[in-house]
């Protein structure tokens, strides 16, 4: 009676893992939340009264304007040229890959992933009925490995800068090789970039689709990590054919974004206030960061081996003598410390020993505390 | 290249008609936007900061537990017993259109909806591949044809409570044959409640849902009409069945809702000022509708018929000598009029020469204005 597409509605593992990592006494390194610490202080005062009572009004599906405009003019400064037009205000950026999924997917469409790729996107292709080809990206991109599968996907869905999870950034001539790929083959690119202001040594190359000569594409930014993930506020930026159709999207999907989250982000942007809240965010990302990779260094090296990601919020740990990251979540769950098994990242269900651990959200003493307690269970793993 | 389903994306005449209704100068009965003068007056400063921070971070997407709670409390008192746990919290309730079509249908499912229905409704069905089945909502609905259709349908999508656009509202009689026919054949119930706190002359009868005894069923309801459009915020409540479905459905959407409109709409609840709110609220709809009754009769009664709404935002009126109302909906464009045309509403798409007048939005002075301005057009066109 329910719609076929639900039996490929992957289990609720991760949402398990979240839940109880949520626990009082838990070290989390599962999620993927921004430090508390972080998180913007949202001044409501400095929301005019009239723009207050016009926002409880129905708006337009696209957004406002004034905050599509900031947007485009943003995404000009890091190298992505767009009319405001270009625009579309999301539901926070997995919203984007809702649209993408309708606009592009149907049973058995072919598209290219990167593996290990971001959970949930994987999950909203699975369920519009995706047939996923992987291209492996462990210790930087197999560019042969996406020429060779190019000419058989409609679709491309690349997180180029600062990967969720294996923290890798593709170099400028990786973006250009990619984006003449997908020019030669017509396939369609979708560049999801939630991670890019989080450059803690230096800025990423300009986005994979500013490169593009003639495909169609889209690409998809987020205000929950530079902002706060509780506004729900992201943007997509896409070639003009694919507008109309995602703009009617949005519209069925859920009319229009939050009139109140636009106001309060447009304002910031409006007053500059972006550049200084970065300037005082990063500083505590990359504290944890460095507090994490001496962690490692300390109690994991033995046992594993990383690369120290230079953005976004994620160590991806290859353990030595693990093949059941599953169970060793588990034991960790036992143990009060929450990761996130690798095989949940990989779209063809392969565990090659890897786990996930979020940098951001933990301080750094219990950084400290969490990895010497996952060292620990993992040396008696290796002896077993 | 595209999916399928975006061919079946219907035309954007419905967002044309409203993009030029805000043209100034222009009388617009066309939208369903709540009065100006009645929406919620945000007061910001009731909220403590440490709750606004708390709001910043990622949040459940089930929706906050304590709005849940008082959406399941609100229930109990219209006559629907449901667990908090069966509450989900929606970004407006266009989004639970989206989830429940993701949830039931493929291509080529049979669906039961209302001839007219919801616009917006009809359009996500169709995108989704719904094999529409209609049973007609003219001056009543027609329990044989709903009988009728039942034993071929897996969903039934009805507005019981001062539908969108006919303003009809089913007796609790019709509410207990429906109920007692979904159970008999197995069909899940979708049932749409946004209108109920706008009722101008008596409360409406029980959700149809609390009459169920076995079927499966969606209710779902709205903040957008009663506080606030611009929050985007609504609800739904389902058989426990279905909530791990629709609870995954969500998260892969868009994680969750908007959590600072979550902690204003929670605020308002517990506190006890939604009720107050609509006092205030109530009679300035009141008297645009009866402002609306009075100039519709004054004006337009030789050559239409028409009841007046009990409730909801909509008078649906057939013009006795229009059969193409969406030529008259351009005539009344160039005379800086904006209605609906009811071929809009029909699944079917015939042409039965009703209009749809939204009579919430203009002030009362522009509503006898737009009338008589809509009376002049319609009398040249039945001489011709």
């Amino acid at each position: 009676m329910l719609a076929k597409r639900i039996e490929r509605l992957t289990s609720s593992l991760v949402r398990d893992i979240l839940a109880v990592a949520q626990r009082p006494g838990v070290i989390s390194f599962a999620g993927g939340l921004p430090a508390d610490e972080a998180l913007l202080n949202v001044d409501l005062s400095a929301l005019s009264p009239e723009l207050l009572s016009s926002a409880m009004q129905y708006g337009p599906t696209e957004g406002e304007r004034g905050l599509r405009e900031h947007v485009a003019a943003r995404m000009a400064e890091i190298g992505l040229k767009c009319r405001a037009d270009q625009v579309l205000i999301l539901n926070g950026s997995q919203q984007g890959i809702d649209l993408v999924s309708k606009l592009m997917l149907e049973e058995g469409t072919p598209v290219l992933v990167e593996e290990p790729a971001y959970l949930a996107a994987l999950q909203s292709f699975k369920l519009f009925g995706a047939d996923l080809r992987t291209v492996p990206l462990q210790q930087g991109v197999n560019i042969d490995a996406l020429a060779a599968l190019m000419p058989s996907v409609n679709l491309a869905y690349l997180t180029p800068t600062f990967q969720n999870p294996s923290g890798y950034c593709y170099s400028e001539a990786e973006r250009k090789s990619v984006a003449a790929l997908v020019d030669t083959h017509g396939v369609c690119l979708f560049e999801d970039d939630p991670y890019r202001e989080l450059a803690y040594d230096t800025p990423a190359p300009a986005p994979m689709v500013s490169f593009i000569q003639s495909a169609l594409w889209i690409y998809q930014g987020s205000f929950s990590k530079t902002l706060a993930p509780g506004l729900r506020l992201g943007f997509l930026i896409a070639h003009p054919d694919l507008m109309p159709h995602l703009i009617r999207l949005k519209q069925a999907a859920d009319l229009h974004s939050n009139r109140l989250s636009q106001l309060i982000v447009g304002q910031i942007l409006a007053s500059g206030q972006l550049a200084p809240h970065l300037a005082k965010s990063l500083p505590i990302y990359r504290e944890r960061r460095d507090a994490m990779a001496a962690a490692l260094q300390r109690h994991l090296a033995p046992y594993a081996s990383w690369q120290v990601p230079a953005g976004g919020l994620f160590f991806w740990v290859k353990l030595a003598a693990v093949n059941d990251t599953l169970a060793l979540m588990h034991q960790c769950l036992s143990n009060d410390l929450a990761i996130m098994p690798g095989v949940a990242f990989m779209a063809g269900g392969r565990d090659d020993g890897y786990v996930r651990l979020n940098f951001s959200h933990a301080k750094p003493e219990l950084i400290e505390c969490g990895i010497a307690k996952l060292a620990q269970l993992v040396s008696v793993q290796q002896k077993v």
